[in-house]
């Protein structure tokens, strides 16, 4: 699935994958940074809660950005592909000025979201410029291909290291992995960009978000770091020798790791320190 | 504390960190390949046992080497720095042809052996061409920074994340970590050059090893990997401005992974595919 497509003159929509586990109490960084790109107190959320089996999920984000001050929040689960195709629930949608996807099971969003009303308003608000952010699970979802699953706690890539699938395909620049440094996920992403290198992997930190703005340009917020893996150097990946548990010899990956106030774009492939480089000592 | 210096015309001899946890009842790849380097059936391996505090860890190798058909394997044990003083003792390491340090504490390593006439036997073997072998704690002392502790099991490089303590110097080309994948210390080796990019950063799997030749190319045995981070194209660490559990910002990070057949040269910086590139099909 290619990113829907943005209007003449128009711009896309901001892209916020987050790790997991932001935030939640105190200051709220992330999602804080998300309800202002949502416009703040004139916001309205749409909350899709269908990753998660809690049912507590979708409350919980509705008490938290009502308290940060959006004006409306609506929570909108989806339980079955019939749910999806639902006009009411996709009108509102709709008329959101963002959508926040909570974490739980990927598959659970690619499987009863995917191909559906409910996908295509997503991705059409997208490209006609509303925020689209996620956790977890619902930031895994975001990309064009999305990590169904495979190795966690490992760094070496390994041929059966990961499970690629179609996730919602806001963009396709980016492979997203979350809960990135908490269960040691490099080998996984890097697997995945053995299979491919044309994609940008982003291994996003839990309290940690991934900003991609309408330009292409990913700012970092939160307490962790975001880990750019660029395979666009490849000299050579063995992933087509290797099979099973092998690990795969992959040469010539760049590697950042961005903490708040750094920035990577995804199209120069340019990473820049910002506000970083000049801190006073 | 700088490599001995190799005499003119002379060559330094094969230096052999190894990730841990090497295969001692099958194939025996890596400590097969490192018998071989010292003499094969002509071999007089010293075996020092002084990280580990079980009795047997000596008589194992020395079973091990002996089985593959070592002429002579002596197993010399230091329980203190007094031992390490001892003249016949380091006559033994100086008459050896290859020389073999086991796993355990690599703090032991260097509080027993540190500064010592053992220290200075091996450090001279090794610039006279013998081979110097050494797993896990083993693999951690051989070079001259060597980490002495820090953060497992996260990729994030962390302002505290690493400690760093002087190791037995017979290269200053590179730091080595060791149970690399199976532990997940990516984040450390990067928090360990993040402090001086000059180094490269070894991370060895278990049961895989990184023979370091004469001429600083790193050859690469086991069923593993070794990554290789080379850190000399670093466009910014923020290591400077932070402390305690925050993230490193680290931009400009070149990742290898090599597995068994692939090269690295610790001089121009380049990876090889090797006989990998032309596997057939």
């Amino acid at each position: 699935m290619c990113p829907s497509k943005v209007a003449e003159g128009g711009q896309r929509g901001w892209i916020v994958p987050i790790g997991g586990a932001e935030d939640k109490e105190n200051d709220k960084r992330v999602l804080r940074r998300f309800l202002e790109l949502c416009g703040g107190d004139g916001a309205e959320i749409a909350v899709i809660p269908t990753a998660s089996r809690l049912n507590e999920t979708g409350d919980r984000y509705e008490q938290i950005f009502g308290g940060m001050g959006a004006r409306n929040v609506h929570v909108l689960d989806f339980d079955t592909r019939r749910d999806a195709h639902e006009r009411n629930r996709v009108a509102r949608i709709e008329q959101a000025s963002g959508i926040f996807i909570t974490g739980g099971n990927q598959l659970r969003l690619s499987t009863i979201l995917g191909g559906t009303p409910v996908a295509q308003a997503i991705r059409a608000c997208n490209a006609h410029g509303i925020p689209v952010g996620g956790t977890s699970a619902g930031a895994g979802i975001l990309s064009e291909h999305m990590i169904a699953g495979g190795d966690s706690e490992t760094e070496t890539p390994r041929a059966n290291g990961v499970r690629l699938a179609p996730g919602l395909g806001l963009t396709n620049r980016v492979v997203i992995d979350q809960h990135f440094r908490q269960r040691d996920r490099l080998g996984r992403l890097l697997a995945a960009l053995a299979y491919n290198p044309f994609a940008i992997g982003l291994g996003v930190d839990e309290d940690t978000a991934a900003f991609i703005g309408p330009d292409n340009v990913v700012e970092v917020e939160g307490s962790g770091a975001v880990t750019v893996v660029d395979a666009d150097g490849l000299q050579f990946s063995s992933m087509a020798q290797v099979d099973g548990d092998s690990p795969v010899c992959m040469l010539g990956v760049q590697l950042h790791i961005l903490t708040a106030g750094a920035s990577y774009n995804l199209v120069t492939r340019k990473a820049s320190a910002g506000e970083l480089s000049t801190v006073k000592e």
